[in-house]
């Protein structure tokens, strides 16, 4: 862990719920080694204060950035004062670093994080045919990714519908042809599928789709980190379908939170 | 240094400057060792925005307290909800305890730390002539420790008489006939000599008061950690007088904050 001192710069992450949060012990020990004088603290904050919290953290001169997960990514976009196209078209932001004006700057590392972790484990999506159950900040982060690494077509689902057709028109524009939505899952010839909601977080959480709609050797993938293995993630390997779980994706973020924040 | 995983309390001491404080790199590695899942970071926050940031921070589910230092002290104590009858009297608060109902209890733990910090090194206060030269947040917490230590005389001195005369007042009624006050502190028979004020934190800043003025024997003590040895210090010794410095204030605060925070 690195030293805390008075010199030490500090980043939050902030969510709601915050104790399955993996980043902190991600990116700790990383800036340890590096011998980095930051520390990233998790602050779990709900969702009505989100923008105050994010107001008053703004105004302390030695916290430099912020990491956001559920249910903050679209929110932290919102309050960002300049945003990557890539969060712009996610319609969600995961970091936002503070300027030395005081303004924030956005960007979303999940899309990229996720197909850099499925590639290293050969699972590139190009070409795949690919269901993103989920169209929140993460599952619309993961969708971009999805569409920028070449998948043949991209499946959203949602059982919000109006946040799903607002997610469809936006990539639709940016990737013609290749994106549908509906707001049950369509599985039944898919590659590729995976849960971008937050089901699976809790114990007695149902299942965010059945992997029984899927074909022989879909690939199953999970976004949710804790725990390690998910009731959807376990059913789909009890069913012989292999699985991906959710860590990769943040494992492969670390280096670009670095990057984003000059650390 | 404590592991921080998405279930570590948070809690952060507000100071300006920050740099100079070493609150977290004691109390980090007392958490470590004893297997607290706590981490305490610095923030660097200007006065016209600790309220604000307070306030936000309390809107943080899982920061359970604060430590405040120069210059928030009197800010702290008076946006707090509760305050013992030591911080009322000082004037000051340098810990802010998070009610589970989201109210902010306050305490001040550096008149305490400080005349234990003594007493360790053989010099209790009791029955001394004592000069207090600063009476801005610590210094009124020290005043009212050493009036509670048994001290023969206090003598209050700061260049500003309101707050001067404000203190003597408070202090006058709780400990009548042993509280005086000067703009111009009153060396010339004092046991021991305290500096109070911030003066010292920055190479250049001028002496808070001159030893040459203090009778041999005299001892002077200095709150301030940082440097080590402030330009005080080293002209207190190079004229052969004991010398007492700031960190064993701290260091004798550290189990109060443990119980104070629950941990």
């Amino acid at each position: 862990m690195p030293e805390i001192s008075g010199t030490t710069r500090v980043y939050a992450l902030l969510g709601d719920p915050i104790t399955q949060v993996r980043a902190p012990g991600l990116l700790n020990p990383v800036l340890a080694r590096r011998g980095t004088d930051a520390v990233l603290i998790p602050m779990r904050v709900a969702p009505a204060d989100f923008e105050r919290v994010v107001h008053g953290l703004g105004q302390v001169a030695n916290l430099h950035g912020l990491l956001v997960t559920v249910p903050h990514k679209a929110a932290a976009l919102a309050l960002a004062d300049r945003a990557t196209d890539r969060a712009r078209l996610a319609g969600s932001a995961n970091a936002l670093r503070r300027e030395p004006d005081g303004t924030w700057s956005a960007d979303t590392f999940d899309g990229d994080g996720f197909v850099r972790g499925l590639i290293a484990v050969g699972q590139h999506p190009r070409d795949r045919r690919v269901c993103v159950v989920g169209a929140g900040g993460a599952g619309s982060a993961v969708a971009v990714a999805l569409l920028d690494a070449g998948v043949a077509e991209l499946r959203l689902a949602d059982t919000n519908p109006d946040r799903l057709e607002t997610l469809r028109e936006r990539l639709s524009v940016a990737y013609p042809g290749r994106v549908a939505a509906a707001v049950r899952p369509q599985l039944a010839d898919a590659d590729l599928a995976v849960n971008a909601t937050p089901l699976g977080l809790h114990p007695g959480d149902p299942l965010p789709f059945a992997v029984t709609g899927l074909p022989a050797g879909s690939l199953v993938a999970d976004i949710i980190m804790s725990p390690a293995e998910t009731a959807l993630l376990r059913e789909a390997r009890r069913r012989g379908l292999p699985t991906h779980p959710g860590e990769p994706m943040l494992a492969h973020q670390i280096d670009s939170y670095l990057t984003f924040f000059g650390l």
